[in-house]
């Protein structure tokens, strides 16, 4: 496999061709963001830790029958995944109430939630990714009414697994944001990552932040936490 | 009927309780607020005009079959209406694209939507009424699935009607916010106010905004612009 030219650079990642046009090479980036580019900063090791730990996770994905882009892993920072055309929504599953949810509508944080709640946000940077209702989808033609169900669909079975791997490791699935994709044929398929960057986790005994909060409230050593969840990871999949 | 104590005061009306506990006596006050109480001004003759637009829309309304909490006028800025527990959403219906969606999703203030659409809020002034889904007012517990869905059904009845109303007068209705509360005995009832306080109104011919965005925006004198409505009304119902 030949890493081609540099197609896009996002904030967490680079994307470069390969020889084969339905493959993209990613380059994880040791950077972290947050609050829409307003925080920044170089975390040595980020790279390699999100990498592996999204390899990880999107195999387990799919040896429980759920598919994704990934591919393989080619080194410690980088995968090979299919390419698809991204659809601009960010899908968010919540198994307890934290973040945006807990500002936006006064709830406390940690309130464990009913069941679990799908919420869709346009992913436009310049807008904040606002969150939008089904009809607002329609509205953008961001995704076909059975496009969206069908995200709701695998958002909820990606929980499902997720949540119960976590707890064997000990660890608190609070909330998660996955991407989804067409592919050339239409087909939807998983995409983007899984990782401590994308997941609330929380340690379930002493409810220490073990995710991208620890750079966003300064609550800790980002590297540390996610070093703890690849080492837990590793365990149990050993 | 006679007028009792104070029982709320809001930004744009005061409610009194009355000798009939079923009912409550409303004072229209000379106020203007936008964005969310950040902006603020004593407008001469804005009661009269909201108490008498009020009255008619709630009256026509009335005729074609869509019940209100709306008894009677009682004088030129006050009105007799049944009492009734607030449900804490705000219903939004937008036939155009303006304000919020406009700066939310990023579209073009005046764009026709396809069909009508129905947002909620959740009326809560220090979260800035957000925006919320059929999950959120689940979780809120502010109001129940049935409850939504009937209140999407009449907010949608009564866009028909007033749309139609409205364009008879040479006017588009653009976009508009209606309260629904439950009375003692459970039922769900159309409350608040419909005015160009709380309707987007546009002039057909001209464009010119005849509502309170010529006070949120500075486009022009607001009494004047509700006076235009009032006249038209009037007219329409002689
Ligand atoms: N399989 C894929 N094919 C094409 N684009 C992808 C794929 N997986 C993820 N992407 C996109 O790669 C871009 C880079 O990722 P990232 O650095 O996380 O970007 P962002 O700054 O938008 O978060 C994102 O726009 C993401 O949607
Ligand atoms: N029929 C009713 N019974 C009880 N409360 C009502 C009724 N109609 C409207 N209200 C409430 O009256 C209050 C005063 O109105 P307003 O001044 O517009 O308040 P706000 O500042 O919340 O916009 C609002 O909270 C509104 O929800
Ligand atoms: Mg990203
Ligand atoms: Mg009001």
């Amino acid at each position: 496999m030949q890493k081609g030219a540099l197609c896009y650079e996002g904030k967490a990642k680079k994307l470069y061709t390969t020889d084969d046009p339905q493959l993209l090479w990613v380059a994880y980036k040791d950077e972290a963001t947050a609050f829409n580019g307003e925080k920044h900063a170089i975390l040595q090791g980020k790279a390699r830790l999100n990498n592996e730990i999204s390899s990880m996770i999107f195999t387990t994905l799919a040896e429980k029958g759920c598919p994704s882009h990934f591919v393989r892993k080619l080194s410690a920072t980088e995968q090979l995944v299919k390419r698809v055309t991204i659809i601009p929504l960010e899908v968010i599953v919540r198994n307890k109430v934290a973040g945006s949810l807990a500002h936006r509508l006064g709830l406390k944080e940690g309130m464990q939630l009913a069941e679990p709640l799908v919420e869709f946000c346009y992913k436009d940077d310049s807008l904040g990714d606002p969150l939008v209702t089904e009809d607002h989808i329609a509205i953008l033609a961001a995704a076909s009414q059975a496009e969206v169900a069908r995200m709701k669909e695998q958002a909820l079975r990606v929980n499902e697994l997720l949540s119960s791997l976590f707890a064997r490791l000990g660890v608190i699935l609070v909330d998660f944001k996955l991407e989804f994709g067409k592919t050339e044929t239409g087909a939807l398929l998983l995409a983007d990552e899984i990782s401590p960057d994308t997941c609330r986790l929380w340690d379930e005994k002493t409810g220490a932040r073990l995710d991208k909060d620890l750079f966003r409230h300064e609550l800790g050593n980002l590297q540390e936490g996610y070093e703890e969840i690849l080492a837990r990871l590793s365990t149990s999949s050993s």
